[in-house]
C-alpha cells in the first residue's frame, strides 16, 4: 500500500527549495499578480481517497487546461465529426505558432494548440444556446461543484491584448474553418480560458477522463472510447512542444496551462493536479513538472 | 529611332490571341465583375511622347500597385527610419504567407508583401491628419490628376472578407509592430488598395520613380536616392514569388496587382503599364507579363 | 477470459477482404518483390500464451522497427547521456524531412526519425568492437533466437540508393553531431534496417519492453525506467507523422517499418505484431493499422 | 568627367579605418590564413580605362563568385533547357539551407545557392570531356589570362570538410536532380570554387557580362540576352539573403564569395571588384559592401 500523503509531503519539501521557480506569465496583469511561491498538489484516487499538500485550495486561472473540457463537451455533443475540422497530431512547435496552421491550410494540428481550441470554441458557439453559460454549467456538472466560475477581469484582459489569438481566428476564417464571427468565438474562448479552479476542483473536473467517461457523481458524460481518446490526445499533445518530454519523464496523460496548473491522470487509478505559477522556457509550470516526475518515480506508476 | 506605336500594336495583336487568359481574382465580387478580355497598354516616355493601345483609358483596381505609392509617401515623410520596422529582402514566398512574419518576429520581409504594406499603412495613419484624404491627395498630386479616387465598394468588400489581412495585422500587433488600432490601419489599407486608375494614369503616377524623384509636373517629391531605392525594391520584391522571373525575363523594376495591372519603368527613359485582368498561378497578370517580356525583347531595353 | 484466437481470426477475415491494400514500398527491388496479399498477426502474452493467424511465420524486412532495438542497446550501454545528442519530441513531419534537422542545428527530434536513428547508429559504431556482429548478437540475445539475421542484399540496395540518408548523415556531420565516418555509420545503419524477422520473432524481440526490461529468457536487459521511457517514445514518435493518430485510434506504444511490419505492446500484458506489406499514404502498413485498431477495440485494452 | 582614381583613393582611406573588419571565413585552414587587413579595389571601364587601389593584384579565393562563371558556361552550351532543373527566384534564406530544397522537391531556387550551383556543376560534368580542365580553359579564355588557376589545397580542404555540400548533393540525388555520381560532381564543384584571382583578373572575367556577351578580347561568349539574364540573376540572387540590401544600397548586379571578394558591374559602363576578407553576419565582405555603397553614392551610378 502506497503512503501517498508522505510522498506528497516529500515532494513538497523537495520542490519548494528550488530557488529558480521559473517565470510567471505576465502578458496580462491578472496573471502577473500571483504569488510566485504558491505551490499546491491534490491527488484524487478513483478508489475514493484524496490527499493534498500546500496551496491546494487556492484558486488559479486554469487557462489552456480548459481546452480539455471544451473538447470533451464538443465530442460528447458532435461525436467524431469534429475531426473533419482539426487533426490529432502533435504539433512539434510552440503553442502559438501560426506557420503550421497556414502550411496545413487552416486545419489545426490538434485541439490543444490555440488554433485548434478556437475551432472547438467555434463548434460550441454554434451548438450551445448560451455558449458561456452553458459551458460553465457543463464544467460545474462534471466537477460536481457549483462554485466554479469565470474570472471576468482575466477574460477582459485577454480580449484587449490577445492579438495572437485574433490572428489565429482570422487565419482560420480565411481558410473557411470558422463559422461564427471572430469576435463571438474569441469572447467565448477567452472566458473559457479564464476559468478558475483550485487543485482539488481540477482533479474533480478531470475525474471523468480517468473513470471511463463517468464523472465524479458517477454520471456518464463520455463514452469509454471518447474518454480513452481524449487521454491519448492529452498524452501526445498536452504540453505544447514539451509533450514528448512529459510522456518520457512522467508517463501520464495530462494538460498544462500558463497559469501554472498541470493536471495528469492514470486511467482507473487517480487524478493529480499541481499548481506552481512559475513557468519554464516552454511555458509549462517549472516546479509542477518536477513534482509530477517525482510523483511517478516515487510511486512507480505510469501508463508505460 | 524606335517605332513604339508599331511595337505596342504588334504586342496587342500577339497577346490577345492567347486563348488562356488566366483567372480573374474572384475573392471579392467587385474584382470578379471585370471583362476578362480587357487589355490595354500605355507607354510614357520621359522625353515626352506617349503611346497606347487597347483599353488604356479604362479604370481598374490597382490593388497592390498602391503599395509603391504608400511607401513613397512614407519614405518622403519619415526617411530611413522606416527601415527599423521592416526589411528590404525578397520574400521567396507567396504574397500572403504569415509564416515568415512569425519566424522573423513581426518584421516583414519587405514593404510589398501584405504585412509590410500594413506596417507602412500604420506609419501613415500615425503621420497623416486625415489618412485617407491626405493619401488620396498625395496620389492626385504626384499624378497630376484630380480625378483619381478610391472605389469605396471594393474597400468595403475587402473589409468584410479580408480575414488574412486581419490575421497579419493582429500578428504584427502581437509583435508590437503596429502602433494604431488594427481596424484603423486596415480601413486605411483597404482604401489604399481600392484606388482605381487607367493605364495612362498609372504611368503618370509612377513618373516620379523613373524621373529621379521629380513627378509629372516636375515637382520634386522624392530625393534621387529615395527614387533609386524604391526602384530597387520594385525589382527584387515587386512580383510576389515571381520577382526573380520578372527580373530575368523583363529586366525592369515594376509592380503588379491582383486587379491585373502591372507597371514597370526604365529609369530616365520610360514608364509602361499594362492591364489584363486574368492572373497566372502566382497572382500576376498573365497577358501583362507576356506583353512586358515582348516589349523589352522588341525594344531591347532593360536595366541589365 | 478473452478468446484471443477468435479475435485474431475475426480480424483476419475482416481485414483481408479490403481491396485497397495500400502501396508496397518500391524504392529498392528487394522490398518490392513481396507478395502484396501477405498478412499475419502474432500475439504474445506476458502471462505465457501465444496466438497467431496468417503469415505469422514468414520473414519480412523490419526496417525502421529496428530503431527501437538499436536505441535500447545504446541506452543500456550509455544511459541518459545519449540525450545530449538528440531529443524525444514528436517531429510532426514525415520521416525523411531534413528541414527540421537543419532548423534545430543538427539535433534530431527523436531517435525514430532517420536522422535520430543515424545518431544512435553513430553511438553504437563508437561503442561496439564489431558493430554489425555485436548488434546482431544483441538482437538474437533479447529475442532468444539465433536464427535472426540481416538481409545483405537489402542492406546493399539501401547503400546504393539511400541518398536521403547520406544527406542526413552529412548534415549531421556538418553540425558536428556525427563522430564516425559517414560511410561507416551508414553501413551499420543499413544493415540494422535490413534485419528480417517473422511476426512471432518480432513479438519476442519486443518482450523486453513489455516486461519491465526483462527479456524473453527473463534476463534483465534494461532497467524498468529505461523500458518505460522507450515505451513513451514509441507512443509519441513511433509512427512518423501518424503517431497521434495511432495513439488516438489504437492507444498502445508501437513502431512501424516500411516493410509493412508493426509491433505494439501493452506493458505487463502483451506484445502484438502485424505484417501486411501495403502502406498507407503516411508510410505505415495500411491493413496493419486497421488490424490493431480492431484488436484494441475488440479486446478493450489500451494504455488509456 | 568622373575622377575615378580620387574616388577609389577616398574609399580606400575611408574604409580601411573601420576597426571592425568582420570575421574571416575559417572553416578551412587555407581560407583562414589570409591577412585580415588586405583590401583592394579594381575598376575596369568598358570604354577602356582601369583604376585600382590597395591589394588589387593579390590573389584570393573567389569561391562562390565562380558560380557565375560556371552558370555562364552551362548557359552558353545548353541554353534555356537548364531552367528545367532549377529556378531563378531569390531564396530569402542563408546560402546553405537545405530546407527550401526539400520543400521544393529538389529544384534549387537559383543557380547561386549551393544546391543550384551543384546542379550546374552536374550539367557541366555531363557536358565537358575533361570537366576541370575544360572549365579552367573557359575561365582563362573569357578573362584573357592564362595564369588563372585552381588552388588544389583549398579544393582538397573543401572535399574533406564540406559535409553540407555532400548533404545538398545527396538530397538532390534523392530527388533525381543529379545525373552523375555525388563524388564526381563535388570534385568538380570544389575545384571550381577554389579558383584564385586578383581583383584585376576578376573584373576581366566579368567583362563579358557588362559588355553584352563579348569578353575582354571582344570574342562573343554569350548572346546579349544571355548576358542580360545572368545580370538579372546576379542582382536578385547574388548576395545570399542580403541580395535585397545590396540592390537597395548599391544598385548593381554583382556576386560575392566567402573569400571576401565581391564583383559588381554596370552594363555597358564598368566592372568593379573589391577584396576584403572579413565577412559580415550574412557572409558577405564587410568592407567590400561598404566600399561599393560608397562607390555608387560618390559616382552616382547604378542601374536604378
Amino acid at each position: 500500500m502506497i503512503d501517498y500523503q508522505s510522498i506528497l509531503n516529500a515532494i513538497y519539501n523537495n520542490v519548494v527549495q528550488d530557488e529558480d521557480k521559473g517565470q510567471i506569465a505576465n502578458y496580462i496583469p491578472e496573471l502577473a499578480n500571483v504569488n510566485k511561491d504558491s505551490f499546491g498538489i491534490h491527488l484524487q484516487l478513483i478508489s475514493g481517497g484524496a490527499y493534498s499538500v500546500g496551496d491546494s485550495e487556492k484558486k488559479f486561472s486554469i487557462q489552456s487546461i480548459s481546452k480539455v473540457l471544451s473538447l470533451a463537451l464538443a465530442i460528447s455533443k458532435v461525436g467524431t465529426d469534429i475531426w473533419n475540422r482539426l487533426d490529432v497530431e502533435p504539433s512539434g512547435n510552440p503553442f502559438n505558432h501560426l506557420s503550421l496552421l497556414e502550411l496545413e491550410k487552416g486545419i489545426p494540428r490538434n485541439p490543444f494548440i490555440n488554433s485548434g481550441a478556437i475551432v472547438i470554441a467555434d463548434i460550441l458557439v454554434s451548438l450551445l444556446e448560451n455558449p458561456k453559460t452553458d459551458f460553465l454549467e457543463y464544467v460545474r456538472d462534471i466537477t460536481g461543484d457549483a462554485n466554479i466560475d469565470y474570472n471576468y477581469k482575466v477574460a477582459l484582459s485577454e480580449k484587449q491584448t490577445g492579438f495572437n489569438n485574433y490572428a489565429a481566428a482570422n487565419l482560420l476564417k480565411s481558410f473557411n474553418n470558422l463559422n461564427n464571427h471572430v469576435d463571438d468565438v474569441l469572447d467565448f474562448y477567452f472566458h473559457q480560458c479564464s476559468l478558475e479552479m483550485t487543485c482539488a476542483q481540477l482533479t474533480k473536473a478531470f475525474y471523468v477522463f480517468a473513470n471511463k467517461g463517468n464523472c465524479m457523481l458517477q454520471k456518464t458524460r463520455l463514452t469509454k472510447s471518447q474518454a480513452k481518446r481524449i487521454n491519448a490526445i492529452m498524452l501526445t499533445c498536452g504540453f505544447y512542444d514539451e509533450a514528448g518530454e512529459f510522456a518520457f519523464e512522467v508517463g501520464l496523460p495530462g494538460k498544462s496551462g500558463v497559469g501554472g496548473g498541470i493536471v495528469a491522470l492514470l486511467p482507473n487509478e487517480f487524478i493529480i493536479s499541481v499548481w506552481a505559477p512559475g513557468l519554464n522556457e516552454r511555458g509549462n509550470s517549472k516546479l509542477g513538472m518536477q513534482a509530477l516526475e517525482q510523483f511517478t518515480t516515487l510511486t512507480n506508476q505510469s501508463i508505460f
